[in-house]
């Protein structure tokens, strides 16, 4: 697979930090080890990603209705989920070089003196017992710390859904098969982080939860693996790029009957991209029996009555922003000079559409103007005046705008402007007025790939 | 004003709940104090908010960037805030019934025993003298609660802007006057709080770092007040439910030589939305100095440098939508019915379109089933069958819905359906093709608010 030869984290990083997508967070003070903060165009980039999966939960069907939960819960929300108890990470500290690590992942362990991975075989290190690390971020509520005020900042936002799981029978009048679909931030405290934006501490999900009656659960649980792996293919990941991985039955966790994971080949390798699971009744049936709540299904027809089983589809915001990158992320040459392109979906793509006059006379600009004000009602758009147009397209092929308006000396003779499309390099004349619609239409059509392996 | 009388808390937050816009947080556990979840038609509502600040600042200006900072950033930003030192609520106990109370809002105090404004006055109270508690929630990085792991969660979005400065002044290539902003979560760790979503712990927030030279900050404060009251007038508030109020010497913080607040009339009185404060360089010489870099403005053709001022327009999300709703509520009657209707600027409104059959047979559920395929290509749309049709009608009122599409029998012979317009009432006929497209022709145009004093 060449490609994966071509694009490096590495190569990434750099155009990210480069051109604006992605920064190390709080760098002026020396950094927050993998932590990150996104620039203009990871914001554009990151909220059509978003845009989009709301589109294909909420827009493109109704059986899914949205929620926006708070990141501090109730504490018996942990306490019931079972991540106080068990949500943690076995760690092993090191007596030589006061270092702390995984003790399940010391292969992956980055220290001066490298613990060995069967502790005591080599000299330098000293490693203790493996004891349990809880993962959760706490805090305290209100002004003093005491037990009573306790809190955590969530580690998924799955749990948010079932809490309100009744509020939803009531007002959206939905019943089985439905779903409850949020995106927002998560925490978790780990030890080991890594490969840039892979994974954080703090990092964005896109969660849903899918209420079936129990019989149904297996038949929806593979229409949810095709669905999730269409949404990718469908903005352009490479079919050879994208895997679905079954666990077997170790990697099970205590709740789920079934998971597959969406994998992605990174350049770092194959790796999680969403997880999809079958939970069963357990999140249900945990809240029912902390809460003393009643959380069924009541039909009140038939009278029938029972837990809903749940299906989940959860992906990682920040992951599919990577893969989206690097997945786009090509090299070639143009005219004798090496270009770097993101051949990103057009829907996805931070700007839509680049207007550029040729010269910086001659009226060219205020025509450049004017029809950059027409585009900008309609699509994201950037206005750049400055340097050789040769130099103006690298910049927008960087970033992955689709398309390049130009306007040049014809354009203020008949109003015509040439449009450069970032693949085929094609450019074509088009009139300035209408360009606008014109372009809106383009994004609504099926875009064809033009992603080469 | 007349309908300061009709809108009361009440009515807005029984209304938020039953049609599924705001919950009160981990309900089933009791709740959180002052918590709250967004259900589908609050998501929706919020995100429209978030896409028209957006709008406003990316799209219809191309001064402004967009950035998405990290929630915990290095701890050290906070000393060079100030906020370690100095964000806090003076606080009393009383060792009577054992509550704490901010020392400068007695009267709002809600207690069994409601302690006197004057301390000693009354007999039941017997409060402490008042001690000063930081709002910062506290949390740690890494398994091991020790000093240097001691991490904040952001009490503002802004700091994070400051954070990244030198960034954008390279890879943006901006030149003063230029702004940055970002949408985000943010944590005060107050004890007052309350009136529904107004004042929460965890809130989001809007805010844009507008840095300018320092000769002309007083005009760019001046143009950020009129850009951001006619914000909320295009988005339908009520001219004379808007003000600008500036501080008063007192009032100033300590970083900023003016700040106005835009305040809305709230059916609480008038409460700030919104504060634009002209920051000067205070915060990226607090920065600079904490962590030893350079912040400022090189200009390489004439040698210029300077440190920029800082016009700051900062917003809160949970405010607007309680702004947008209390400004929308209205109750009315047809054909002696009492009716409650949220005139939303259809910008803003959830769901823009309902398509509803009159009668459950003879065709008509296809035809509106075809009809709302094609306008959910174009705008959040909603298919209802269920009930009355004047109930259906009822319920997309009350959640704001600006058009619905009905489908009858004449629709079945000439394809034609009444679209019913939310505030005038009137009905008009159209034909079912094109449709998607006229109604995203009539959201880009000027709305025209029917709302009345």
């Amino acid at each position: 697979m060449r490609r994966v030869d071509v694009v490096t984290m590495d190569k990434i990083v750099s155009l990210c930090k480069r051109r604006g997508f992605v920064f190390p967070s709080s760098e002026i003070y020396g950094g927050l080890g993998s932590s990150y903060d996104y620039g203009h165009y990871g914001v554009l980039l990151k909220n059509n990603v978003k845009d989009q999966w709301w589109r294909a939960m909420l827009r493109e069907r109704d059986d899914i209705v949205a929620l926006d939960s708070a990141i501090i819960q109730h504490p018996e929300t942990w306490r019931a989920s079972g991540h106080v108890a068990s949500f943690t990470d076995p760690l092993v500290d090191c007596r030589t070089c006061k270092l702390r690590f995984r003790a399940d992942k010391l292969e992956d362990a980055q220290c001066g003196r490298k613990p060995s991975k069967h502790p005591g075989e080599t000299p330098e290190c000293d490693l203790t017992e493996a004891r349990d690390f809880n993962l959760l971020f706490e805090t305290t509520i209100g002004p003093v710390k005491d037990e009573g005020s306790v809190a955590f900042l969530r580690p998924e936002t799955a749990q948010g859904i079932f809490l309100n799981f009744r509020h939803y029978l009531q007002f959206a009048r939905k019943k089985p098969p439905f779903g409850i679909a949020q995106i927002g931030k998560s925490f978790r405290n780990e030890i080991t982080t890594g490969n840039f934006i892979f994974r954080t501490r703090e990092f964005e999900q896109m969660e849903m939860e899918y209420f079936v009656p129990p019989a149904e659960a297996e038949k929806w649980f593979t229409h949810w693996l095709d669905e999730r792996r269409g949404w990718y293919l469908k903005l352009g990941i490479r079919d050879d790029h994208l895997r679905l991985r079954p666990h077997d039955h170790e990697e099970l966790s205590h709740y789920s009957s079934a998971t597959s994971d969406v994998e992605y080949l990174f350049p770092i390798g194959w790796q999680e991209l969403e997880g999809i699971a079958n939970r069963g009744d357990f999140d249900l049936t945990q809240h029912a029996k902390h809460s003393g709540q009643k959380l069924e299904y009541v039909d009140t027809a038939s009278g029938e009555r029972y837990i809903p089983h749940v299906i989940e589809p959860a992906a990682g915001v920040d992951r599919c922003v990577l893969a989206f990158l690097a997945d786009a992320y090509e090299e070639d040459e143009i005219e004798g000079e090496q270009r770097t392109v993101l051949r990103l979906h057009p829907l996805l793509a931070p700007v839509k559409v680049a207007v550029l006059p040729l010269v910086r006379r001659d009226g060219q600009p205020e025509l450049a103007r004017e029809a950059y004000e027409q585009l900008r009602g309609h699509v994201q758009a950037e206005y750049d005046e400055g340097g050789a147009i040769g130099r103006r397209y690298r910049r927008q092929d960087e970033i992955g705008t689709p398309w390049a308006v130009t306007i040049d000396g014809q354009s203020l003779e008949d109003r015509t402007v040439t449009l450069r499309d970032r693949d085929s390099l094609k450019q074509v004349r088009l009139p300035i007025d209408g360009l606008g619609e014109e372009l809106a239409r383009r994004l609504r059509e099926p875009w064809q790939s033009p992603k080469q392996d």
